[in-house]
């Protein structure tokens, strides 16, 4: 319980800091060759968190553990090697391997690093990020000083390099967290705006966007790795011109780019997190695609919300980018034109109005099944920003909390749909097709108007800043499979 | 993976019987003399599931365990010495302890039996829960063979009486289940109406209501188990006639009264359960009390349904008790006038048309401070009966699951507030004040439009028949308290 007196010091792990530290220095380069090529995600500067497995053998893994890794079927069914790592190029640091071996041992703040290390024992990132921020701030110094070229601590690690780093094309990755409870809010005023007109051409914009970060709790069962093939969901619905509804496979199957968080730490239930602590309570983010079935959802949501059109499947990027990572990319809290209400009191705070912000690109890319066939690149069909998003991370858990909502290590806050003000920038098919009114032209000749079966959806993040290595997100991708019984 | 072909028999376990049988003859009697009483809620007709630990110290042990043993704070520190138990009159049987001295020696279906009993040794019920209902089924008769007067297996057991029973009066119950997802339903048309009608006069009963049995995911994480104190939420409201919306303590908490389902077994994910399966994944109920703070509710719900006016609590009663138990309680499917559209295919099924309701009967009572001060009883405010759902658990389920949303043994689906037509059979305050307008008055001249500090709500239930045993569901109660910080 982080927010209680705490003689055990942990409060020290809350520390958050928006300041550059040794680990964000341009010019540091690794001894691990492929993390020092312009066009790596995963330069040291990165260093992001994640769970992979050797593979043996092909096939759905990734599914798999996502079932199997279930803590209701029982630990002995879990995966036993499942391990915790940190990308570095092409490459994974295998942190309880590199821990065995000393690689850590002269590292600075030896006690957190050490914490951070028996936390990575584990299957999932839950354990490291019950610590807070603190620990896995100090094993990331750490392993940036291991990592470069004549780092400080860099000699034993790079003379054990085979035993330490495991080549990524060998792995499986995993479902880094298991996520107790994940909500998705609905940040993006230009998603709000639109998709509003979409739904309730008379009402657009309710009166309380304003006031409220709006959300709503999704479904934690149905998080899947990417790369996992995403089913097309049957079910109920029915168009404003017909009798009665139907059941079928989805007519309108779409994707929504958006940038989840997950919690660190946890607060007790029924105590808020104020928004001066909720920065602390941030871990780092990933890339999500909250897929949605738009025909299903249209017919079912009122009064209620989302429900089965988004409930089947949610995709999250396997890499878990550290708020600490981050601190170049921070900016100022997101527009909000100056005739529109300031936040209240409990959602106003002086660094997240000065630095609450992140700036970090994504795009989507589609590939059909044609594209694959004639060597077609995948199209780019959507770039936005989340530094256009109009509530930041801290705002959302600092609401979210303020009711005592029990938050948990892992619990996982997205962005909602990530959508710009510029048309290139609308980050679904429903609001880049008007609904389907307005079929997408794709490079090929192709048009779409929602998600068709054998389409691969690819979506992809990076920050950069002049004055600092640019780094990746990874990918967060899936394909559309028809429902085979 | 319980709906893809089995070689290893588990189908066997997902076989489910609405016969009557041995377990619920009205006139068995137990040798625990407490289970025979007229009005104890836990005949041996009964025999539901929870998990206790032995009462060591006072104090908010309830709370403790549900942060505790969250599964995110590392197995080290969840309760050794939870246990898994039945309870029998007064009295708890240590399943763990039972089984080691062989009281289920020679019982029938050894091999379901021994399943049953290794997935007891959890600190939840989840483990039982995953294998699906015969293991727990076949438990459910050893222990009603064991437990009888002059049982078949009965002798063993009643030799060992001290060491299988543990006093109720020394015991805290536990949260039962740690649940994955909790996803709140809507299935009483007469409170969709009334509420409907108090939100948006000119459109009470929306046009899916009859087609869809409508739900929305709530939250996991604010699951508590009965006696768990629960604070008043702080929130942002608005009035219809205030410029702007202000925060501050809920002015309009209330109680909803629901019977919750937990899931057995699992689907796999992207594969829909058919509506003539669903009852195999049913594996018992509890009295659900899902707190709401009105005001933050109607002022945040649109457009993607109820957050914080829902996920600061929810509590659920300590014992589970098993459809197995509640057979002789069945009814036809509820009450669905003869003008209302048929259920579509997916949602239509001649067994759950023949017995897919349930007759329970659940009550409220409030008891006030001042009632506490001068002795009155606790006034009972509301009746209701299960049996007045528009739609059954099991349409409930093959709904939630239809576009392959993936369920997880220990799963918890609530009804929603459940209402009978008549005025005393509104099971929430929203309803019996009309949102405030009607105050509700109690016998000791007090009176309330919504829950003051200090007011405590107390939920119990029952299902009773002519020629059987009534059985009891046990207790949800909740006391709320002001935030202290």
């Amino acid at each position: 319980v982080i927010d209680a007196p705490d003689p055990t010091g942990r409060a020290r792990r809350r520390a958050v800091s928006y300041a550059i530290d040794e680990t964000h220095d341009e010019t540091l380069r690794a001894w691990v060759a492929s993390a020092n090529t312009e066009d790596t995600e995963f330069p040291i500067q990165n260093l992001p968190f994640g769970v992979f497995r050797r593979r043996e053998a092909s096939g759905a893994a990734a599914l798999v553990q996502r079932m199997e890794t279930s803590r209701f079927v029982g630990a002995a069914q879990r995966f036993e090697d499942a391990r915790v790592g940190v990308a570095i190029g092409d490459q994974i640091v295998d942190i309880g391997v590199a821990a065995a071996l000393g690689v850590f041992d002269d590292a600075p703040d030896a006690d957190l690093v050490r914490d951070a290390v028996v936390a990575c024992e584990a299957w999932t990132l839950n354990p490291l990020m019950s610590l807070g921020r603190g620990p896995a701030r100090a094993l990331r110094v750490a392993l940036s000083r291991a990592l470069r070229i004549d780092g400080p601590d860099s000699a034993r690690a790079r003379d054990l390099a085979d035993r330490i780093l495991v080549p990524m094309s060998g792995v499986d990755l995993l479902m880094p967290v298991d996520v107790g409870d994940y909500t998705d809010f609905y940040a993006s005023v230009h998603h709000a705006t639109l998709v509003g007109s979409l739904f309730r051409p008379d009402n657009p914009l309710l009166p309380n966007y304003k006031w409220i970060p709006i959300g709503y709790h999704g479904r934690a069962s149905s998080l899947v790795v990417s790369g996992t093939p995403i089913v097309r969901p049957t079910g109920q619905r029915k168009g404003p011109d017909e009798a009665m509804p139907s059941v079928g496979p989805s007519r309108a199957l779409d994707y929504e780019l958006e940038l989840g968080v997950y919690v660190a730490g946890e607060n007790a239930i029924g105590v808020p997190i104020p928004i001066g602590d909720a920065e602390a309570h941030l871990f780092g983010v990933s890339i999500v695609n909250d897929w949605s079935a738009r025909d299903v959802q249209s017919w079912e949501y009122q009064p209620l919300g989302p429900f089965l059109g988004k409930n089947f499947a949610t995709s999250v990027s396997p890499w878990v980018i550290t708020m600490d990572a981050l601190t170049p990319f921070r900016v100022p809290r997101t527009v909000r034109p100056s005739d529109d209400p300031a936040p209240l009191p409990y959602l106003d705070d002086a660094r997240d109005r000065a630095a609450g912000g992140l700036e970090i690109t994504l795009e989507v890319a589609l590939r059909t099944p044609a594209m694959r066939a004639s060597a077609y690149e995948p199209a780019v069909i959507t770039r936005g920003s989340s530094a256009e998003l109009y509530w930041t991370f801290a705002q959302m858990l600092a609401h979210h909390a303020m009711g005592g909502c029990f938050m948990r290590p892992g619990d996982l806050l997205a962005s909602g749909t990530i959508s710009g003000a510029a048309p290139d920038a609308r980050g679904c098919l429903l609001e880049l097709t008007k609904r389907g009114a307005e079929p997408l032209s794709l490079p090929n000749g192709e048009s779409r108007k929602f998600l068709e079966d054998g389409d691969e959806v690819v979506m992809t993040a990076w920050a950069e800043r002049p004055g600092f290595r640019r780094i990746g997100l990874g990918r967060c991708e899936g394909k559309i499979v028809p429902l085979s019984v």
